[in-house]
């Protein structure tokens, strides 16, 4: 849970020059660069530079320590309530949690009330249209989620505290809100420094992670009570036994509805997670970009297109409907005896370790592809976009974690049942599998867009291969989007045009002789393959993403092998495991449904 | 204990382009730019930018990853043996932990061996003298460690496994060489992309943090054994108490040498622990560093000087002076009878709520002095000082996850015994000093090095203040180096020249109006004070850093009324609360010397 708050968003000038950068070329002699009166920027960045009022280190420090007090506050809270801490109950937390989500209500109705007048640089790159849609969908249930909790309250409104009966209604409010600002203003690069913007921000990035800890601790503890039940069957049952249930001690009007409706709550819950969290990554990167300096057009806009990867989809969708085939067979076995436990473990690491070996090959064929393209990385700052890797290797930290664990388990067990035999390639598949993913989304994130490179290169291959050998001064190519840089959406043809330019010019032989060397490999007959290799790594983003939405379904939803097998629990000890687990498997189910998202950036990229 | 692995080392065009920046105004139009074919850079670097054959993002990636799962598996066998999990001993963690110590050596050899043939780029800001000094200090004190360690075994030899023996003499040889190897390389730019030395560097990072962990959990048992101890005579008797002995089962041969031994041991962790978590944090700096593109000199040497700071150095040395008196008290009075562990707590209470006001008072008119000086802050790219500034903030909230639990268990409590409302402000204060010296810390590093930029200014200054009011088009002040830019060291008068032949370029009238107002406060008399100005932040500094010092001993040696007032583990609960304790304890404790580090280095820049 390291802040990432003191991020550099690197020097200010290093974007200024960029576009400068993107169009020098022969027309690397600008004429002395007086400031643009009319442009937004320019009013007075030179007296900016000599004095900085409020600088921009200063107010992330300012806002970052200040979410994070936020933050451990409210965890000690949840981390009271958890371990019934006497003098704080449930109606502490939730008042607390109440107030937060009111002074966010506030600031994100003072911030669209402002921002309605004025106009605001946009980061392209954030806040994307799926991005968009994805948290529309998860806040809706988020809602419902809200209803239910307010009939849940209504039906023992007799013995439950009015905060409570608050808290839904709060968070719905706050969730439709929040919503709203996201589509408005996920993509905001905000330009003045005011401290009142740089903590709203981050106060809402730590509101979400606290409402996204207070669901998992709920989805925990209800987890982990369905686990204790269970446990008994597989013959563990010296493991001493408390259920921490919240029950209220009192009777709920209509009862069937009742129990229906703590049912429904349970099985909404992975869905409200994902929507915090999917918040707050968002609102994080608003943060991120406050008082950057960026070009206001850099990317390309990414299509949706489905054909062609048939192949993909059908794998993938096979493993969906095998999953979900798995999950309600394991959730019906498991528990109910001991043999039928046992083959319910037996069939759900079959299926993983199956699963698990295709999306590995997958990955390992996506990586010795983009290594046989030979195309450079693009490493243009992104905040976006290296939240996204981050995220990927932190959050698989926690399933790792789980992992050697189990590995651990296994190896220092004394007496092992026969099951657990097929936990460990399990165990050390989950670990592989996330490994080859990660470096599979990292290489494919940072890919320049196909279209304009392709275009490019085709140029320059033109020109070189027709036998006209005209030399090529290593100048003229600075013309060419350079790794660092994001090329201006519309600039394709000015550039070829730079480049033919350029062709008169005068360069050394050696450098021509480099020049043919490195554009070699572009003349091969492999550069024709680039429409197969692209329909080959579309279908296995597309089976990759299918698979890590399958893969999220069975944590998410109760199908906790790490639980139920019983060996690390016995090795490690019922709590400390249990500690471990409940750790780290929120992580564990975020990552597969980040790892889902990124890859479907990925598919629209390619 | 996110990653930073992914942190992206921002585009190398960024950089490359900076020297241009540096020397643009009218030398702006340089020649078409050849890459130089001596330069050590210049092989083949357009080659590379368009025939990436492994992309640094990939090599990042896979070495972070790797090392990551080195440490999660490390940490759960640390998992294992603190919760006496069955069938993992101590000589199973040792092995684990000597081998990893083996391969960092082997790797150690293999670098050394390797650069003694070729030179390489180095990063000034990593590896400042100082800090290879203090490393080296505590490497000592290590190695002493190690000595009484296998003097422990040779006493104990009976009933210990080899492997007790093999660790400390592996840990010593491991100490050794690492110094030597952080003394010739800790700044080292690795230009190749070489995977071998990726990951070695990311394994010496891990080991050395797994080490650390070691460390810790050693100190944490071994000051919870003693807390246990002393528990009951405060009246917490109700607690279940069971010591966590690790005294090996036979007789050591000289009794009094064994306890002698034993005791020394405990008294040297402390320093051990600094030495482990500095290893890793340069180890860190130079695996950032891998393949970034910076000029070769960028960075002004600093100056250690001590005259014009009695001030601030007498109040600090009384500080430390009360501090060390304390403890003494503290170590002697805690556990004696109930009256006697009071009277400590207070005494305790008292003088950190003293010391924590005025260093708070400091910080606070520190950020002031640096609000009245008009001067912009360095946000170029540099690894250490990111890494600085992200560790003062996150090894902060350590030391907030205790304060706010101590906040938290006040206001709860149902019982308060009156020591109790010294915790409250102690803990208070504790949040808004470490958030006001994290400010200052963080402003202050950032600042540009004083003399440049005043040198810079001065010039300026006398430019406009002489009445003669030649317009001075911003293309010219293009050439001080600006707020992302590091200047080359010897380059002042190259720009001061530049300046002055700009003074015949004709520019228009506002421009020289908005210039004569963004330089009218250098003219004011405010600008005379700089220098005393300047001694009375060193003053601030040098107190700061002696009194963070001073509080680094307490919690290292003993001194801990979080676990000694009681309150908490009453309303948390025992085991919750000494979870939370121990795992947020190391952090707080490194917070204080790494923030003296910190404010070593300001001392030294001012």
């Amino acid at each position: 849970m390291m802040p990432e708050g003191q991020g550099a968003p690197a020097s200010p000038q290093a974007f200024r020059s960029s576009p400068d950068r993107g169009s020098s070329g022969p027309a690397a002699c600008p004429p002395p660069q007086l400031p643009a009166p009319g442009s937004p920027e320019s009013p007075a960045p030179r007296r900016g530079a000599i004095r900085a009022s409020f600088p921009q280190k200063l107010a992330e420090a300012l806002s970052s320590q200040y979410g994070l007090n936020v933050f451990v506050a409210g965890l000690l809270f949840l981390l009271a309530w958890a371990v019934h801490a006497s003098g704080v109950g449930k109606s502490d937390l939730l008042c607390f949690l109440t107030a937060l989500m009111l002074l966010q209500l506030l600031w994100m109705l003072w911030y669209v009330g402002r921002s309605s007048a004025r106009r605001r640089l946009k980061d392209t790159h954030a806040g994307a249209r799926w991005l968009r849609g994805s948290i529309t969908l998860f806040a809706v249930i988020t809602i419902i989620l809200g209803c239910l909790k307010i009939g849940y309250f209504v039906g023992f409104s007799e013995c439950l505290s009015a905060t409570e009966g608050v808290f839904p209604v709060t968070h719905a409010v706050h969730t439709l809100l929040q919503v709203y600002f996201l589509w408005g203003h996920a993509k905001d690069i905000i330009q003045s420094f005011k401290t009142l913007e740089r903590f709203g921000v981050i106060h809402s990035v730590f509101t979400n992670l606290l409402l996204w800890a207070n669901s998992v601790l709920n989805e925990s503890k209800h987890q982990l009570n369905e686990h204790k039940e269970r446990l008994i069957t597989l013959g563990f049952g010296n493991i001493t036994i408390v259920l921490d249930d919240h029950t209220p001690p009192c009777n709920c009007t209509p009862p069937t509805l009742c129990s229906a409706i703590s049912h429904g709550i349970y099985y909404l819950y992975p869905f409200n997670i994902e929507y915090q969290i999917l918040a707050s990554t968002m609102l994080y990167v608003l943060w991120k970009n406050i008082g950057r300096k960026v070009d206001s057009h850099q990317h390309q806009k990414m299509q949706f297109r489905s054909h062609g990867v048939t192949l993909g989809s059908v794998l993938g969708l096979a493993a969906l409907a095998a999953t979900i085939g798995v999950v309600v067979v394991y959730l019906i076995w498991i528990g109910r005896s001991k043999p039928r436990s046992e083959s319910a473990l037996l069939m759900f690491y079959l299926y993983a370790i199956i699963l698990l070996i295709l999306m590995g090959a997958a990955g390992l064929a996506g990586i010795r592809i983009h290594r046989l393209d030979e195309q450079s990385l693009d490493e243009s700052k992104n905040p976006a976009r290296k939240l996204d890797a981050d995220l990927l290797v932190g959050t698989a930290s926690g399933s790792w974690l789980i992992s050697w664990g189990s590995i651990l388990a296994i190896l220092c067990a004394e007496s092992r049942p026969p099951y657990t035999w097929y936990n460990l390639p399990y165990s050390i598949l989950v670990v592989v599998e996330k490994y080859i993913q990660n470096l599979f989304i990292i290489e494919s994130i940072h890919r320049e867009p196909e279209k304009l490179s392709k275009d490019i290169r085709t140029l320059q291959v033109v020109t070189v291969c027709n036998g006209n050998a005209t030399s090529l001064p290593s100048s003229c190519f600075e013309s060419r989007p350079a790794a660092g840089d994001v090329a201006p959406q519309g600039s394709e043809m000015p550039h070829a045009a730079n480049g033919n330019m350029c062709l008169g010019e005068v360069g050394s032989k050696e450098e021509q002789k480099s020049w043919e060397g490195a554009l070699g490999p572009a003349c091969h007959p492999r550069f024709l393959q680039g429409n197969a290799q692209r329909r080959v790594l579309r279908n296995i983003a597309a089976f990759l993403f299918l698979c890590n939405i399958s893969l999220w379904i069975p944590p998410a939803f109760g199908c906790r092998p790490e639980y139920d097998n019983g060996l690390e629990e016995i090795v490690f000890g019922f709590e400390p495991w249990i500690i471990v687990v409940n750790l780290a498997m929120p992580f564990s189910i975020f990552y597969r449904m980040h790892a889902a998202a990124s890859l479907f950036e990925v598919y629209c990229k390619i």
